[in-house]
């Protein structure tokens, strides 16, 4: 596609051309550089996941409802003792200025408008403390482990002095995926853009060798990997309950289990990381299975619409979160654009119950769903 | 596609290139406003059900019969005790002067001419006396449940003075699909046309609540949604036979079966309300499982071809019911339009009937299918 | 595709871009009237049928063999005491002239030339004898059923006379297929083509009924259509062995066999009469099965490689027919063409029988299949 | 798609776009004739095994581990004594000149500077001793079946000289494959590049027969195919071990095993002989069950990420070759171009092997790979 080189400013109002989630796309398209949009819409590779992420809810048929009975329909949850009005939460997503002059502070007013739970990214481009003054709605930060143990304590207190209620350890990247979309467009951060938070952290900033030698392996960066005693440290040492996202394997859940993780995300990383990873949905009841409701279990990849919800739902995730479709609000119309795509996925899902005939989310259950 | 915004007239010829049922579409859809096609021919959300209506056909082979001795051949039936010379009928569809200036008594009239039963939308554009007046072969009644059961019995009253033979009850639309399409076409109804039996009606106008709310469970709109004990009412108060359509599930069958209905309608309301749900012609032989020629069962859904109508009877229908393609012909060239497609059609079944040795519809069984 | 109207003479010469069959088609189309271009490649209704024909093929998959010893590799076989070269014969296809000047007389020059036996239409736009007398290789007639016994007996003195040396029935087509490209295109005969074989002949010429009656079984149509006694009367009386064509019920081979027919052509009319008929060679193990190797069994339908040729022997099928591909090649460079087309298809399927280990067709079996 | 028919030069550095091994593929075809673009792109007949090779990876999935530990990571191995840095091989592809002006010269210079070894093609458009006199790394002889011994065991002797390490029959090519792609753009060999190595020999020029005759069978062309006993005295003749190269069928498989192979690889010739036979890695397991692990196994075919050579080596292939995808970097860029195919390859794989948790080629097994 041939986009125009000049970014257009964010819209004023919501054209009523946007009906659904991914009407957004072209819009938010529109007010990026190319680079950043490639570097949020890329897949690893190929892109094999990402589209089976999108792909893999069209091959789950739902069951419709003939008649029913309703009876104070309702969405609500309660997640690790924390209500909430319904099962969407945002995902962690890097460097949201980016995508809009306020970033990540008008992601948390428009989600805060909405009563919607925010999970910070780590690399986020404002301050954790900014960002947490914006919000009308609870917080969770992400988390990328870092070796460096004392600036780990010193930020995860001043993340519970700032309010965050949970933690989330990313454990599906070792290292970078292959995002070849990112590379051929050039992306590379804005001088006015960056991980503010990791400021002055000692990281590992290996950069794959040069031809002829051992790329990855002989450069040292997996030594700064995180492995399940790394785990173990920090589920000891947070003070704020640690979910760990990028379980995938039905090993790995258990072994996060025996960690004692407060909750699980089955997530291949939006696409991000390891191509030809199966889409999220497809391996969610082998992990619920494993998990049997000891801890919940939250999923990520491909949500786009209230009967997404449902089906995740159905196989046994507990909440789901949205990345890409919030940014593209975002992009396209700041903490308005993030509010209305909460509030579109939100009545999707409230028709989609309606449809199979669930009065609350305890009527949402693997029986919904239609195997052809 | 572009579409010219200039609305032709009715056709006042057939052209000779209009061969089978779908090549009515681009002649209606140039007929129409953009608005009012994206009306009749959009289904929910992302459409899944709406293509896997149509795809699932093409799933089911037919095998062949070599030869073959035809003696006097038919396809007559009886349904409820009415006689029918071929097993095809109209499915309800509203506000029909939006497709045709003539609306509903154009349709009616081209299915007369045909000798084939139309159910009438409750939602027509004209008064079921009138529709009445035009018609030239038995006429069945469409229904959503209304709460005012005064007016409610009213109106069946004047359904059963006007010679409505049968009424059929909608059971899958608790609340309406999300029908994009719709909503980006801004589709709204032109000031001439209306539910005109509906006037005067106390009926729910609910609207899904605005953001921050919960859009839908919080507005009380499903306070009026019909349930099975409705539907035994209905039953027990209709001076004439209940039908009910949108039964998909198995167990929704049995319970049908449990409140006393004459007939079931196997369907997924066109693709327009769950989208994800499966085609209707996939779940219709589990429904005649359950059914077990009790009650005779119909089934709409992607009917285009006269092998179509050939495989939903092998599965177990007594007959089907088209929808948009008589919109499309009744837009193109009005009461000849739709005579014309259910022309082609009953000539398409004769010919497959023909070509897989079936010299009465008694003839037609699940033997005829062809499974790869 | 927007096609010139102009209609282009016949190649003086083959160009050396065509490598393949499928590459004769657009010189074949650009020499033909588009009338009669829809007449020979069209398929029934939807052309389900007629695609997956071609796609068939590619769902089978050949094991290739390393290394093998090849002694005096041959392609020959022997059909009801006929000798061949290799197991590829002309199908029958109507009115020829359509696609080249000589029609028939052309294709049969050209088969002669490869030494391949042509199956003559009933309905060829030469008379059977002029026919003959350009041949140098065998010639079989295909025959639609006559209700007119004396003419029948007559006719097929005259082509026990000429010198064919089988018959071919033609039980598939009750009733023609709704062939809606042929349709839209608005072929009809032009005048100075017809059937000169069937001229004087009584036959049904009845047409489909009006709107409002039975369109096919109102018209006493199917009084004329033959039956298992009519099949049983012919082999009687042949002069010539008599073969069935268009059998693809395992059933109906059974039938066949009881009436004591010669052999059995598996074939469902290149998708132009049941749309929605399996593919040819999808049922060709089965009806084999049955056969039980008691009469030859040919399939047509698809065959566009020496590949297909060999999955279809591999499944069963003593020898293939093909018919669109040799048209086209009538088309683009007359008699030259058609042998061509022979040439190139014999070649590949030595090459595929190199690559696959055989020395000779009894080599050629189901364990070259490739199940994935 | 239409391709300038001026040929650029080879580029004089990679440029940033470039980021994955088929990035190079339009750098590749502007730099080469089109005739030698059809020429080293082009497979057999209709491309099905050509597509299928690169579409087989795409259905197998991997499993994403989470965290993990990484203790030294290496990729290093062992083929039959020779230790490689990565599982990676530079398959034979004849004629390289027409790729780049210095042809394999230039590949084998890329390769050593990447610590690759290459096998080079019996058909190399240099002399073999010239080629070795540009390695820095091992190099492999490929072997086409000749039938003047007395040359055979000359040439062999030279190989020897020259420092080749081992030898590898091509086995599954009787005869080449049906390459329409490459017949339909005129392909031929330019006066300056022909097969150095083979000027003199006497060989089997034959060229398939005239129309009418039996083009392959006829040809006396099979008269010097090789047979295992063939094979058995090369293995017993040959200087240095013997790679049996285009084995897919089991029962092939034992063969070369009772014969006395010294490896076997999994190849159906880059989708170049039989149209038709399986993806390699589809059928690399079987071959793998029946091996034992008694000799290595290579694969080749479709190899285009670092996710590929994963899967491969998780269905039993000890490394991989690759083909295509270095000529388009020798075409694009020569040396640098080979080099830098092979390192993004590498990277890739090892990238692979860190979110899939193996910290060396020993941890890499089936149950990497997801079923879905």
């Amino acid at each position: 596609m041939t986009m125009s080189q000049e970014r257009l400013p964010p819209l004023s109002s919501i054209p009523a051309e946007i009906a659904c989630l991914t009407d957004y796309e072209p819009y938010a398209r529109q007010r990026m550089r190319a680079q950043d949009w490639a570097y949020f819409s890329a897949g690893a590779a190929d892109e094999l996941t990402l589209r089976d992420n999108l792909a893999s809810f069209g091959r789950l048929g739902l069951w419709p409802a003939a008649l029913g009975r309703f009876d104070q329909p309702s969405t609500r949850l309660s997640l690790l003792g924390q209500a909430m009005e319904y099962p969407i939460l945002l995902a962690p997503i890097a460097y949201q200025r980016l995508a809009h002059p306020q970033g990540e502070l008008a992601s948390v007013l428009g989600a805060g408008a909405m009563g919607a739970t925010s999970v910070i990214s780590m690399q986020a481009s404002h301050f954790f403390e900014d960002i947490a003054a914006q919000a009308h709605a609870p917080l969770w930060a992400q988390w990328y482990w870092q070796t460096d143990r004392a600036f780990t304590l010193d930020l995860l207190g001043r993340l519970k002095t700032a309010g965050y209620a949970a933690l989330m350890l990313t454990v599906d990247a070792a290292v970078n995926g292959v995002r070849n979309q990112e590379q051929r467009a050039g992306f590379t951060l804005p001088a006015e853009v960056d991980a503010v938070n990791l400021r002055g952290v000692s990281a590992p900033q290996g950069v794959l060798g040069a031809a002829g030698t051992s790329p990855l392996f002989g450069s040292g960066l997996l030594n700064s990997a995180p492995t399940w005693d790394d785990l173990a440290w920090l589920v000891q040492n947070s003070p704020v309950p640690v979910w760990v996202k990028g379980i995938m394997r039905p090993i790995d859940a258990q072994r996060a289990l025996d960690v004692g993780v407060a909750g699980i995300v089955v997530s291949n990383h939006g696409g991000r990381t390891l191509d030809g990873a199966p889409a999220s949905v497809d391996v969610l009841a082998q992990v619920c299975q494993v998990v049997q409701g000891r801890v919940p279990v939250l999923m990520d990849g491909g949500i786009r619409r209230g009967t997404d919800v449902l089906k995740a739902l159905a196989l046994g995730a507990t909440a789901v979160m949205i990345g890409r479709p919030y940014i593209y609000g975002l992009a396209a119309a700041g903490a308005a654009g993030v509010a209305h795509v909460l509030h579109i996925l939100r009545a999707e899902l409230e028709v989609a119950m309606a449809l199979t005939g669930c009065n609350t989310l305890a009527d949402i259950g693997p029986e919904l769903l239609y195997q052809s």
